[in-house]
């Protein structure tokens, strides 16, 4: 089937070549914004620790409310603990359609993952408003909250969040059921904020690549088709604790050294394969952890994406077998628990169509692409069709103080996102 | 130069077949100290975490001056924080005989490590006190300060402390000078704990091996022959932090993939290269430390101990060489910044003939040997004369909840350590 037979089958092709509303973001507030967001939780690096439940969370989210009261929005924290800006339609029988991101960000990250998103979809409503623009359905503009340990806002809608979940221990000391206390929710609520399928009439959420696809290639706009899944394991290495001064080499079972070739081992398991996955160890602890102490034990993390199950699942399994065999090699153990699993998630098909023609229309170079990193989108697409906008990030640098994307790439976002909503709009998505 | 001829030579032959002193400790009461000794920290694993200024440490320390006192000793804290238990001599023109060790802990140590000696000199000077014994030189029992992470207190003592030692932080989230401080020491006045060499006539310490050699050639007492040298260094990789996600496996910085083959590079150097030393990673730590996220920075500790600095020194040239090849694989660099320096310490040749002549004249079997660990008594070497015996560990544990010496064990070690410290006393030290 060529492309325009299968628009025509989703009954898309006037999109291909439609007129675009001639409403645009105001790009120097946007960035203003941006600016303005930096500051909380701001460390010396020039990036920011603004880890879900911690301070500067609080003061990140409260700017951000005043920013939705600035754009019209009516603002309120759900239950999650998540940020809601609505505006009504024009049909009151309509679901509400949803766009937004996160502003939460990784021990020190950066200014751009989630908060271009985030800031972008307030501008987005601010522009509707200052323009007086009017939309069929309701508008919900969302920042989830606790994205980049857990997507715990975005999970709580789509009802994931599992027993036992919130007596997990965040970045911050509080457990996740703390921090939502915390940021405003109720922990004990958390099935009021639960949607069912036919609730939101879509999603759209514009992002940084926060890879360097785009950037390499000059492209300004990333048309995403799917979001990688992921698991992740706690892995711990259990060896003898001694003293590293009267243990000789030969009589120790340092679980520092397992641990030591099992970075090694996953590294090269992962770049022997073929394929597009990836592994990474990126947290490791021993215990006791003193200069002068041969480790017993040690727990790290390990991470595998890839946009197959059934790849993240042979990897592991060649990690596994690599894992066990180098544990027996100094008289240690080795054991790997899953405590994490985030399911591939494609993109709706009609929606990467409305991004990728309001790109285009916008005169803007578009790339179809999956995602790598893993997004709120994802526990929603499991409610309502989503789609996804991605603007480059400078030499592919994310969750780093160094995360960059150019102020004119985020207006450019934001427009698409603009357009794109307004052409959802006035889809019927129904079917 | 056979051991007789020797032996004369140093004036010492009385001691080989002297009579020994009628007065032995009370080996039910010196256990029954240490178990008590054993509730301040106490772990759920059965050890202790009494790390130097900790709350645990404060409590373990007025319980040790509480036991000086029920001694018959003066008890009092001195500027460095050492805990200092006096009792007068016959002959007031003669420096005290010291002895002890020290009760502060790694995280997660056990009960034996330092506990042994400092209650075993505790349970000498009771004795004394209980059989009315008096020695020529006055007496000090001596508890050092935080032993384990720097020897602090008895390198007061030698004028060891460098320029910036006391802004280091220590195992609590104190630095070292807040730590002295609020033990009950002044960190402004460490210069006037500093003793001269002629200031004390000689140094005892009673200790555990922490090593298997006694246990498993059933051996009672070590004479110890000096101890090992240590060198400890700050390694620092840098690499790049990035979204695990999106960049792929061939363009990672990855700190940690570098980190882990430093560990395993040690350890082959350590065990290719002949000689008794050894060479331990016991503390590593990833930035920013999220599962998601590339490390960009990991820091770890390298700690080589051999009884030849110039050995240590050609250990590390080795693991230099084996990192600065390996960092350069992935694209990250390697720093290794020394921090720690303990120079190798002979003991004293007369004392370690008193402490063979005494355990043999007590029945028991003597090994001469060095010490793989540090101990205080590295320090007071630079001043005085020491002398050092060591217990059996039961399967050479230490550092480790596990640590264990047999109720027999020490009382058997705080007798030898009795009849050393009275055979030292009857000595001419001055020469």
């Amino acid at each position: 089937m060529v492309r325009r037979e299968f628009l025509a089958s989703l009954g898309l092709l006037a999109f291909q070549t439609r007129t675009l509303s001639e409403v645009r973001v105001d790009g120097r507030r946007l960035n203003r914004h941006l600016g303005a967001l930096a500051r909380f939780g701001r460390t010396p690096e020039g990036g920011i620790s603004r880890v879900a439940y911690s301070d500067a969370d609080l003061e990140g989210r409260a700017f951000a409310m005043e920013l939705m009261r600035a754009a019209g929005l009516e603002a309120s924290i759900d239950h999650a603990g998540n940020i809601l800006g609505r505006r009504h339609g024009t049909d009151a029988n309509l679901p509400p359609l949803m766009f937004g991101s996160h502003i939460d960000s990784v021990p020190h990250g950066g200014n751009y993952d989630g908060q271009v998103g985030s800031m972008g979809a307030i501008e987005v409503a601010h522009t509707l408003s200052d323009t007086g623009t009017a939309t069929r359905h309701p508008l919900e503009v969302m920042l989830f909250q606790n994205e980049e340990n857990g997507k715990t806002g975005s999970r709580a809608l789509s009802g994931e969040i599992r027993d036992g979940e919130l007596d997990l221990v965040s970045h911050t000391d509080k457990t996740i059921g703390e921090g939502i206390a915390f940021i405003g929710g109720d922990p004990a609520k958390l099935d009021e904020v639960r949607r069912e399928p036919g609730d939101i009439a879509a999603y759209l959420e514009l992002h940084i690549e926060q890879g360097a696809i785009l950037d390499q290639k000059s492209i300004d706009i990333g048309v995403v088709e799917g979001i990688v899944g992921i698991k992740r394991w706690n892995v711990t290495v259990t060896g003898f604790a001694n003293h590293a001064g009267t243990t000789p080499m030969d009589q120790r079972h340092d679980a520092m050294l397992t641990a030591g070739r099992f970075v090694d081992a996953v590294n090269a398991v992962a770049t022997e394969m073929s394929g597009r996955h990836v592994a990474t160890v990126g947290k490791l602890e021993a215990h006791p952890g003193a200069p002068n102490v041969i480790p017993g034990r040690v727990e790290l993390s390990l991470e595998i994406r890839d946009l197959e199950m059934d790849k993240i699942d042979r990897v592991f399994e060649a990690v596994a077998e690599a894992a066990r065999e180098l544990a027996a090699r100094n008289g240690t153990t080795i054991a790997l628990e899953q405590y994490y699993l985030s399911r591939a998630a494609p993109t709706d098909m009609r929606l990467r169509e409305l991004v990728a023609s309001s790109a285009e229309a916008l005169g803007l170079k578009t790339l179809w692409m999956p995602s790598g990193a893993g997004h709120d989108a994802q526990s929603i697409a499991r409610l309502a069709p989503v789609g996804m906008i991605f603007i480059p990030s400078v030499d592919g640098v994310s969750h780093s103080p160094k995360e960059y994307s150019r102020p004119e790439a985020i207006e450019a976002g934001a427009n698409v996102l603009l357009q794109t909503l307004l052409a959802t709009d006035a889809l019927d998505l129904s079917g």
